[in-house]
């Protein structure tokens, strides 16, 4: 699981930040030191699972600090299942907005709090080479097993960046000549009607809630799928699955 | 929230068998009663639940039963949140196999449990017009709020079909010229590149263990979704809504 690190308000690489992500749990500790892009910081793990992990692959990357279990409780909230391990890691380094290429795509979550669908989402991003996932630092699915288990190892390859702002995330975005493209059920054009180009910047908002003024009037089109059935609109995370599925179409080129 | 209704094998409708659905809670019971499509066998609702509702909509299309919460509590599972409200119903008309028309598509899950994902699917199926969905009645998820939340509605614009054995009613899909596809993240075809006819039947696996053996030789064609990413294989809720979009542009027609 990832809990949210801080990080320079647009995404550009500043570095002095006190950037940390902390990922706990077999699937995601594991996947983290099987990825070299990701830097590791410190690593808990208790004796058994320290065990566990040595006879799954040898070189950790990384000297443990073998605990019991209550060091590792004592750093998570009640409900976290931490299975003996415990990960300090720094965030996949994340493209500044002004290096997105035009073949790349990133995701805007505008409060997407279900920790399934932002898992979903993140699963479907690395599927379909995403640059980059943009959300809250606020608002954004607090730490649980739940998102880490839906994104299905998606955590090790899309940088997730978290703002303070998303408008003014949105507007650097647009500085730096990025399209930024908002899902709306309500939206007056269908998004495969509608000319895209990249770098895109794909909006999605909450499903009760849809976008926000702001987020949508910092859009520069508004978009919806369309859908011949009774019920008009999908559950967030298939949206975005259709949605980058039909952005990947027009916006080709060599995928992260 | 549905519960499992016992239903012909091959979904015709043969009218003997004690087909059954349960609904619960606000919204479900809410909307079984706003559609016309759904016959409703019997009402129970406390007190308070019964005014909320006939200030909601006066006419009910059934005369309720006042009962207190207990009798409801003792007519479902210990988490179930029925809110006071407790419809039996008739499933939803099914068309028969042998009905679906060149442009129709139905949806075969083999054994997918996950009530978020279920839910989803079943939202998804009714965004574009699928004519049903079929499941079987054991490994099909128990019923739970979780489902019928994230249906979002759909329950009441997309019949069921709960089967005894799902190998059968392949058989029987096939006997009765449906085109029977199998999503396989191995599979040999791309969807895109796979000629698709309608009726068309989509059959989608578990996420872990994917399509059983028997279901996967019944299948016409077996055909992978095509990612660019480092991940190859999405959410199964993600897979389902793609398949459809897919699907759609081959299998054109009035959806119901």
């Amino acid at each position: 699981m990832t809990q949210r690190p801080v990080h320079p308000r647009d995404g550009a690489r500043q570095g002095t930040a006190p950037d940390l992500v902390i990922l706990y749990g077999w699937h995601p500790v594991r996947e983290a030191l099987l990825n070299p892009r990701r830097r590791l910081r410190r690593l808990l793990a208790t004796e058994n699972a320290l065990r566990r992990l040595q006879e799954d692959r040898g070189d950790l990357r990384i000297d443990p600090e073998i605990v019991r279990p209550a060091v590792i409780d004592r750093l998570l909230t009640a409900d976290a299942i931490h299975q003996g391990l415990y990960l300090e890691a720094d965030p996949l380094p994340a493209p500044s907005f002004s290096e997105l290429g035009p073949g790349e795509i990133v995701l805007v979550l505008d409060q997407i709090t279900d920790p399934h669908n932002v898992g979903a989402i993140i699963r479907s991003a690395a599927a379909f080479g995403v640059a980059a996932i943009i959300t809250t630092e606020r608002h954004s699915p607090t730490a649980t097993g739940v998102l880490a288990k839906s994104a299905s190892g998606g955590l090790e390859h899309v940088p997730i960046i978290h703002v303070r702002n998303l408008g003014d995330a949105l507007d650097a975005l647009g500085r730096d000549g990025v399209m930024r493209v908002g899902l709306d059920s309500e939206g007056p054009a269908v998004l495969e009607e509608t000319p895209l180009r990249g770098p895109l910047a794909l909006v999605l908002g909450a499903e009760d809630k849809g976008l926000r003024q702001r987020t949508r009037s910092l859009c520069d089109a508004l978009a919806r799928l369309d859908m011949p059935g009774a019920i008009k609109s999908l559950n967030v995370s298939n949206a975005a699955a259709l949605a980058l599925y039909v952005a990947r179409r027009s916006v080709s080129g060599d995928p992260r």
